[in-house]
């Protein structure tokens, strides 16, 4: 529990003393003003978040985190539970598509086991932070233990504290844990308050039939386990799961320091909830990603108040849209940096 | 007129044959089916377009086409009209908005000074494909000869076919030209058939009273012109510009060649125009990059039925959006080409 509060009580809002200078600096380059329209937004939200007036965004970072879920035996998901160590496997051989995008932005993946069902084979590359062998069933009780709940996000914070090591300028969430989209809907449900159907969606793919066995499965999990809204760590506790603690972790160990975390998805949006509610303030450090197929994700970026970047029609999850994300807002700080001013360029500025 | 027919014969419509080939594989990564949304469409798109079944995207071009605008006499810009000529040494010497970003997303950039009203000092990278020196006021006439709309478009494909030497697996348009948002109203006004007012915004940042006087010139050299809309030659005589003659050329010498071509923004949507005008199937071969603040732009992606890729509330030109754009296309077909199979990686298909 120290680390976690250690954590939460470095983080502190956002640092506006440099944005009216960065606002002019963006106003005298070589562009009518606000041309460049959102780039421009990242550009300052980034001088904001690191207190840099020329941040450079060249290490990034996707932390992609895998866990399992007691609830996949109500068949919620369309795809068996064996797939979380077999995707696990195909990260760490750069065959997933977040290894593809994280390649072609130049961005580097971290792939923790936060609480994958079986032991992973040995692999220099894969973090082991399992805090237990997948959650418990939350359609029959708590997901986790308070204990395992902060396990969880600790695990996540150590894995970014031990990852900074290797420099880190924007950090980028992700996830892979068959079944993970009912415990994300369950607590986008409690934190914002939204109908349980509202916030459902298909993860992967499920038919009618499976939907309606989700629906209900998380129903029954609110019912019996009652999380309290206010409590990040009782949502997390009941109808949680070790790598949306992990997550949780990234965000208030990112915000802790100053650094942008993008949240990628449906399955991040959960775990920014979760951050959110235990530190209003790491929403200073979010930027969204993108706009995700899976429902509930509007509900999630709605209460805090996020608006993505890309709309793709994605919902793969692992960091996929973050990696494509981070690179935009990149661009950004780019522009920030590098474009000529109109003294310097020689070029006349607007007419009255 | 030669090279105009003969490069409008070479187009064909977009080659299917592989498409259900790439669907299979696309379906076989090691993802949920479908769960790359939009990438996955990008990569279909390109497959199609390419008739290739791994194409690359690696080398990455963009033309940046300058020209001047004889309306600009009657104040519809806020810009002086010599910013044209000192935006060009700027993409000259790397320090404009596109020069950041063809660099972040390793693209090149070709400027080519299509119609300047000045002549420009030498310099081994600018392309001189002059016209003439500026357009004539449209609201006063025709704002070039037909031969010049002709030459106009052929200096484009020259450039085009200049630059495949150096090797073109996408390509992506941009503009220069102050005040050149008055022709491409007007442009969008008579092929869309919408009212000048729906189509007609601020440019770069006029006030109220430009933006009357915008209208009322656009509206002025409809009336005394009276453009064919079925006659993209006639319309690109009559309210067009240099560089958006330019443009439509290298849409057309790329569709000839089969190579995807990025749309950028509002002045490239309406040499898009222009172009699929002289020839409907060019619209196979166009991607558009993203959806301009500039109102206008949605008129024209709507009538070439093109859904944008980005939106960033941009209105710069120069290409920016399609230097951001072509990058994830690109991620889509590194998507086809990189990813892992669920035989491959071993990795369980959906149940049922």
């Amino acid at each position: 529990m120290d680390l976690m509060k250690k954590t939460i009580a470095r983080i502190d809002n956002r640092d506006g003393r440099l944005a009216e200078e960065a606002q002019k600096r963006l106003d005298n380059l070589t562009k009518p003003q606000g041309s460049l329209g959102r780039l421009e937004e990242f550009a300052k939200c980034i001088v904001e978040i690191t207190g840099m007036k020329n941040p450079k965004l060249g290490r990034k970072v996707i932390f992609t985190m895998a866990g399992d879920h007691g609830v996949v035996e109500n068949n919620v998901s369309a795809f068996p539970k064996e797939v979380t160590p077999q995707m696990v496997y195909n990260f760490l051989k750069g065959g997933a598509g977040i290894n593809v995008l994280a390649r072609h932005v130049g961005a580097r993946v971290v792939i923790v086991d936060m609480g994958v069902a079986c032991d992973l084979k040995g692999d220099p590359s894969l973090i082991i932070k399992k805090v237990n062998y997948g959650t418990r069933n939350m359609a029959k009780g708590p997901a986790m233990s308070r204990e395992e709940a902060i396990a969880s996000i600790e695990n996540g914070i150590k894995v970014f504290e031990d990852e900074r090591n290797n420099g880190i300028d924007i950090a980028g969430t992700g996830d892979m844990g068959i079944g993970n989209t009912t415990p994300s809907s369950a607590i986008v449900s409690v934190i914002t308050g939204r109908d349980v159907e509202e916030v459902t969606g298909r993860g992967t793919g499920i038919n009618d039939r499976a939907l309606t066995c989700k629906i209900a499965a998380i129903k029954e999990a609110l019912k019996i386990n009652r999380p309290d809204p206010r409590d990040g760590l009782d949502v997390l506790t009941k109808v949680g799961g070790f790598e949306i603690g992990g997550l949780a972790g990234v965000i208030l160990a990112a915000a802790s320091h100053r650094i942008p975390v993008v949240i990628d998805g449906f399955i991040s949006g959960a775990a920014a909830l979760i951050a959110y509610t235990l530190e209003p303030k790491t929403k200073d450090y979010m930027i969204a990603a993108h706009c995700s197929v899976e429902q509930g994700h509007k509900a999630a970026l709605a209460h805090l108040g996020l608006r993505p970047i890309l709309d793709l029609d994605l919902r793969l999850g692992e960091g996929t849209g973050a990696a494509l994300a981070m690179h935009i807002v990149e661009a950004g700080v780019k522009i920030l940096n590098e474009m000529a001013t109109f003294e310097s360029a020689g070029v006349s500025e607007k007419n009255g």
